[in-house]
C-alpha cells in the first residue's frame, strides 16, 4: 500500500500531523502499538497525570482547606484505586475521541512495530501479519520512555520509573523522587499533595532553569509547605532495597534517604532503537533523539520529525503543533513559524505558566524591564477559592508598555496564560489590562492588579495621567 | 471638612471612584453605612453568591458527578452552617482588602446615611454623630436592595427576598424562585445543584435576552438535568403560607405550586430614597433609577452617579469601570469609553460568559455571520474534569474572519471569555486561535478547536489552505 505520508506515532504530535495532511486531501497512514494509541501522552503521560492530579486536588480537599482546615479529606481512607478509576474512564474517553476524530478523517490505522526497511518504506510488525508500507514522506513521531539508571534495582513495585505510578498497589508513606524536571516535579507535588513525605532530588543546584526564578522560588516554598524536602545539587552514590521492604538511597555527600517507595524520574529515551534508522542513515544522539531544522525536516528531506522525538520542550502541546506545522511544510511549502509565543504549563500543584522571557533572560539580554506583579489573595477570586500560594507578574518595557512575558503560579495558571499570549502577540501593551473590563470575580482580574501595580512604579508627575484612560492628559 | 470629591456608597463603583481620584492627587471622602461597607457587592451580593456557589460545588461534589455517581456529596448531611460559615469567612477577608486599600489611598470614610443638603453639601447621620461635608463634586453609586412586592407576605424565613438567603435556618426540600433574572437564576440553579428541587417562575416567556440564545437553551437544558421545573410566561395571582408551613403559590394560569421556601428575585430597587435628591432637583425613575450621560454626569454637571443606582448591567465588573471613569471625567477632562467590549459573566450552575454580539443581535442587524463551537467533552481537559455542559462558540465574519462575538458556558467560563476578549479588543481574527499554541490540557484549547471548526465550514478549493498557516498557498 502507497501513502503520501506515513507517520510513525499515534501521540499529539502524530495526529495532528496526519489530520492537517488528511484535511489537505492526501492520503495518510499512522503506524503505532495497539498498546501505545494515542501514545504517551494518553498512556501515562500527561492526560493519566493531570487526571490524577485533578482527583488529587479532589479528594484531598486541596482547594478547600482554607476553609474546612489542614487535615481536611474528602473519604477517610483514600486508596490507589479511587485514583486509578478516574484515570481509566477518562483514558477511555479520550482514546474514543482519537480514534473518532482519525476515523472522520478517513486516517488509515496500522498497529504494529515500525522499521524502515528503505527511506521510502517501511515494514509493520503486527501481531497476526507483517505488512510493507509504502510513502512519499514520513514523519517520525514516535515519542519517548523513562530512561532508567542500569545501577539501579528496579522492582516494579518499590522502586519505580514514572510509567508505573499508576500500578502501585498502594500509596506509599514515603516516597523519594529522584529528578526535578517538570514530570519529577509535578508527581513530587501530587504525592505531597496526599499529605505523603516527599523527599526531591536533583543532581543539578537549580530547577526548571527555563521558567522564572521568582516562580521558582515560590514553587519551593510551596512544595516545603506541604512538608516536601528539597535536595538539590545531591548525587546519588547507592540505591538498595532493605530486608523490611524499605528503599535506601544514600547520597554522595554521605546523607541517607528511606522511604516506602522510589521514583525514578531523571529524564527520558526515544522510541527510535527499533526503527532501524541507521538503514536510511538517520543519526540520533545519546537519548536518541533525532535532529530538525525549523521546518522539522530531518537530514533526510522527506523525512520529518516532531515531538518528544526532537527534545525540548516536550510538551504535548507544543508536539500538537510541530505536528501541524511538519505537514504544512511538507504539502503546502515552507511555513515561517509564528510561534515565538509558546506558552508552556507545569501542572504541579500549585500550576505553572508562562509566556515569554523570564526575568533572568531579559537581564542576561540586557532588556530593561519593569515589574507589576498581583497576589491571588488581594483579589476576591482567590479568596472565594482560598488559594493562597497563586501570584501572577507582568514584566514590560517601561518606556513602551510593551509586554515582554507574564508568569502565572496558582490555581488556572495553565488557561490564564492564554490571555496574556494574546496579548502579547496582538501587540497589546499593558495599556490593554489597565483599560479592560474583568468579569469579577475571576482569577482573570490579577491581570488587571498587576497592571495598574506597574503602572503606579512608574508614575512621576509628567505620566501621573497613564493610570488612567487614554485622554487623561488634556 | 470640604473635599474634592464626595463618594455615596463603598461598593466596587465608589472604591474606584475614590481610588482613581485620590491617585491623581485629590482629597476624597465615601459616605456609607457601617454595616454596608463594601457594598451589595459584599454584603447579600456578589461576593456571598460567588462564595456560596464555589461551596456549593465543591461540598455537593457537582464537578466530580461524571465520575462519583450522581447522588454523590462530600458529606452526608450538608447544613447551611457548612455553607454560610465559608461566605462569613471571605466577606471578612475581602472586607480587610478593601478597608486596607481605601487606607493606603488616604481617603476618608465617614460612617452613616447620607442626605443632600444642597447641591455642594452633605448631611451625614452617624450613630453618634452627625457631621456635614462640603464637596466640588460628587458620584452618586448608593446601590441597590432587592425589591418586594407589598401584596407578598414577607417573613424572614419561608417567604423571602435574595437578601435573606444566608439567614435561612435550614436548606429547603422545595424552592419555589419568581423571577428568572441573572440573580433568579444564579440562585435557582446552585439549590438545584444541592438536590432541591426548584420551581423558576418567571412573567415574560424568554430569560436573559441580552445573552446568545443557543447558550440559554444549553442553560434550560442544564436545569432541567437539575430537576428543576422552569414556568415561563406566568404570573403570580397570590402567595400564600399555609397551616404546616408550607407556601402555596397560585399562577394566573391556575396552576398552584407548593413549597417549603419561596425567594422572590423580580428586580431591585435603588437606595435613592434617603438622599433628599429632590433638594438638588435631581429625578430618578420608578425604580429609583439615575440618568447619566456618556460620561456618567447626570442633570446636574458635577454629580455623576455610576454602578447600579444607574440600572443595566448592573455587574460588579462594570461598575468598578464606571467608577473609575467618572472619575477620571471629572479630574482629567472628557474620556473617550474604548469599552464596547464588555464581558458579561453569569455565575449560574453552568457558569456563562460573553463578549461581543449574539446570533440575534447579528441576524437583526443583517450582519453575515458564521460560527465555530466546540464542546468541553471533545477536549481532554473537559474530559478531565468530567465537565459535559461545556460549549464554546465564536461568531466570526465568514470574508474577514473577523471575530464578532464569543459565547462560553460551562467551567471557567468567566476566565475563558477573557482570551476571546483580547483577540477581538485588539482586532486578531479567528486565524490567531487556528494559529496559537494552547496549553494542553486546558479548556481554553477550545478556541483552537471552535476556529478550526469554523474555519472547515468555509472549506471550498480555493481556501483550502485556509485551514493551514499564512504561507500554505505557496
Amino acid at each position: 500500500m502507497h501513502f503520501d505520508l506515513i507517520v510513525i506515532g499515534s501521540g499529539p504530535a502524530g495526529q495532528k500531523a496526519a489530520i492537517a495532511a488528511a484535511k489537505l486531501g492526501h492520503k495518510v497512514a499512522i503506524i503505532d502499538k495497539m498498546a501505545m494509541y494515542g501514545g504517551v501522552s494518553l498512556h501515562g503521560g500527561t492526560i493519566p497525570s493531570k487526571t490524577l492530579r485533578e482527583a488529587i486536588l479532589f479528594l484531598f480537599g486541596l482547594r478547600q482547606r482554607a476553609f474546612y482546615g489542614h487535615d481536611y479529606t474528602v473519604k477517610e481512607e483514600i486508596n490507589q484505586h479511587d485514583l486509578v478509576m478516574r484515570v481509566r474512564m477518562v483514558e477511555d474517553r479520550e482514546m474514543r475521541v482519537i480514534r473518532d476524530q482519525l476515523k472522520r478523517n478517513r486516517i488509515n490505522m496500522y498497529f504494529g512495530m515500525a522499521r524502515f526497511v528503505d527511506d521510502k518504506t517501511v515494514l509493520v510488525k503486527g501481531e497476526k501479519r507483517d505488512e510493507t508500507l509504502t510513502a512519499d514522506k514520513f514523519l517520525i513521531a514516535c515519542g519517548t520512555h523513562p530512561a532508567r539508571d542500569p545501577a539501579i534495582p528496579f522492582d516494579d513495585q518499590t522502586i519505580i520509573d514514572v510509567d508505573q505510578i499508576l500500578d502501585l498497589k498502594q500509596l506509599p508513606r514515603k516516597l523519594i523522587v529522584v529528578g526535578a524536571g517538570v514530570i519529577g516535579i509535578e508527581y513530587a507535588s501530587m504525592f505531597a499533595a496526599m499529605n505523603i513525605d516527599v523527599t526531591l532530588i536533583e543532581q543539578r543546584t537549580t530547577i526548571l532553569d527555563f521558567v522564572d526564578s521568582e516562580i521558582i522560588d515560590r514553587l519551593k516554598y510551596s512544595l516545603r509547605e506541604l512538608n516536601t524536602i528539597i535536595r538539590l545539587g545531591e548525587s546519588m552514590e547507592k540505591v538498595e532495597k532493605e530486608a523490611d521492604g524499605k528503599v535506601k538511597v544514600t547520597l554522595d555527600s554521605g546523607k541517607v534517604v528511606r522511604g516506602d517507595t522510589f521514583l525514578y524520574a531523571v529524564g527520558r529515551q526515544t522510541n527510535t532503537d527499533s526503527l532501524n534508522l541507521e538503514s536510511i542513515g538517520l543519526n540520533t544522539d545519546s537519548r536518541g533523539r533525532i535532529s530538525v531544522n525549523d521546518q522539522f525536516q530531518t537530514e533526510i528531506p522527506h523525512v520529518y520529525a516532531a515531538g518528544d522525538v526532537i527534545g525540548f520542550p516536550a510538551l504535548a502541546a507544543t508536539s500538537m503543533e510541530q505536528g501541524r506545522q511538519a505537514s504544512c511544510n511538507m504539502f503546502c511549502g515552507s511555513v515561517q513559524s509564528s510561534h515565538d509565543l509558546l506558552p508552556y504549563g507545569i501542572y504541579a500543584i500549585p500550576e505553572i505558566s508562562m509566556v515569554g522571557k523570564t526575568e533572568q533572560e531579559l537581564t542576561k539580554e540586557k532588556i530593561p524591564y519593569e515589574i507589576g506583579s498581583a497576589r491571588y489573595d488581594e483579589i476576591a477570586k482567590g479568596q472565594i477559592l482560598g488559594e493562597k500560594a497563586g501570584f501572577l507578574k507582568i514584566l514590560f518595557d517601561p518606556a513602551s508598555l510593551k509586554i515582554l512575558g507574564v508568569h502565572i503560579i496558582g490555581e488556572q495558571a495553565a488557561e490564564l496564560i492564554h490571555i496574556g499570549q494574546a496579548v502579547m502577540s496582538l501587540k497589546g501593551t499593558l495599556e490593554y489590562f489597565r483599560d479592560a473590563v474583568f468579569n469579577y470575580p475571576t482569577l482573570a482580574e490579577a491581570y488587571k492588579v498587576a497592571a495598574l501595580n506597574g503602572l503606579n512604579k512608574l508614575q512621576t508627575d509628567e505620566n501621573v495621567c497613564r493610570i488612567m484612560p487614554e485622554k487623561c492628559d488634556e
